[in-house]
């Protein structure tokens, strides 16, 4: 299994502290060796960073932990390969433009070879895993449905919501996926969030000695939610979501919701 | 006016030593401070890195300088804004997918805002430069003239020859253009190449107080080909493209040429 780390903050945050988490979990407290890669929106634009080495190694993850990059939304993942060799090609995040937006996706699971079976629309992947796969499908099936970007986006959460229950018809399917305002997190075994505002207190890491006041890091008025498949600190209140559950989160708060469809 | 550094090999080559040079354009020895890009191939894998501040203050760049990535192809663009504001998104090189492999581009130069009345097909700008809309364009003819990849890139070559030729007639526009194996470089006004292959000497930067052996960083059968917008070192003999030229690099060596069709 692979880990996944999500954010949506109201005010550009930069996500070292979580980061500075997970990337232990990357060949360090845990056995993701298989490469690592984060996606950061700064509006509408992507920084991204792609590494098939093990993040605990990686002079790439050191300088994003230590270069604070500030954003609304950011999309992290490291990889324990099960369907894929370890290369560049095959490394999370993926990403493709819709709508003139950038759509970045990672996921955590495994999937039946049934999903390759599945047919493409205009997305193809470059890899060989049945993540990008999946993401090519999904996205895919956003375009033929909305080929231009609705107003209202209750009608295509909902669709997107769907579609993630086909896939985890397939198998095991922990998403994160955004088009630069609105984070996708959809739950078929582990997917924690914790939402931090004001009061804003301390905070630890179970990963790695370092405990950080945000307090004195933010303003009353931010709102920043983290979302990853372990809780990564040990003193605060994280909630798993279900199975079949999805949270659409939008500058930091959560803006729709819905539950499993009925099996 | 932007820089471009490009490079093709037959060998994984890291780009420190051109890069140095580049990076001190941006802000340093050049006027070109609102931000570079760099994108390398590892395979049908890239991984490509986005900073709208200047190249010469850049953390990041700083890592690309001292940290050797290895690749076949590299498109890096440093930018001095014209069309469109200084910010992620409008931050070259640009990528979208078509067959399964990443495409890549990177432009120097201004096109006529008759640009913008041009058609595009299945792919949309993010953000809001005359050269992600130019690649959009030229994107989406390559995919409704091919649907699938060509086993012969002769025609292909021949047919991204005219489209470079119709954006040229809209203003001036150099390119860098890859989608892994191959390198299309375009010359309107300014591009110069260099292929260096056994036996290797020293080679002086132009742009900052730095020599090379590469000897001593090479085997015999290396072949690596640079191209910049201006030649990048002082004691080597470069080529310059002429207006409307193209050349396709494949594994370092030139395999492809056209010239101007007659105007």
């Amino acid at each position: 299994m692979c880990e996944l780390l999500g954010m949506s903050a109201n005010v550009p945050t930069d996500i070292c502290f979580s980061f500075c988490g997970l990337m232990q979990r990357g060949g360090g407290t845990g056995p993701h060796r298989d490469g690592w890669g984060i996606a950061f929106y700064e509006g509408k634009g992507v920084r991204s960073f792609h590494d098939p080495a093990p993040s605990v190694d990686s002079e790439i993850a050191r300088l994003i932990k230590d270069y604070p990059i500030k954003s609304h939304v950011v999309i992290s993942h490291i990889r324990q390969a099960n369907v894929g060799a370890v290369n560049l090609e095959n490394t999370h995040p993926f990403s493709r433009e819709l709508w003139g937006y950038i759509w970045t996706f990672a996921h955590n699971g495994q999937l039946d070879p049934a999903l390759f079976d599945m047919p493409l629309g205009e997305y193809r992947p470059v890899g060989t895993t049945d993540s990008e796969y999946a993401f090519c499908w999904l996205l895919g099936q956003i375009r033929e449905r909305f080929p231009t970007r609705p107003d209202d986006f209750a009608e295509l959460n909902s669709f997107i919501h769907s579609c993630c229950e086909q896939l985890r018809a397939l198998g095991v399917y922990n998403m994160l996926l955004s088009e630069s305002t609105h984070l996708y997190c959809y739950c078929t075994t582990k997917l924690s969030w914790l939402t931090r505002r004001a009061p804003f207190g301390e905070a630890s890491l179970k990963d790695y000695e370092m405990a950080v006041d945000f307090y004195k890091e933010t303003t009353p008025k931010d709102v920043v939610t983290v979302i990853a498949t372990d809780p990564l600190t040990e003193n605060e209140d994280w909630s798993a979501l279900k199975t079949g559950e999805m949270i659409v989160f939008v500058d930091g708060d959560p803006s729709w919701s819905r539950s499993a469809i009925a099996d």
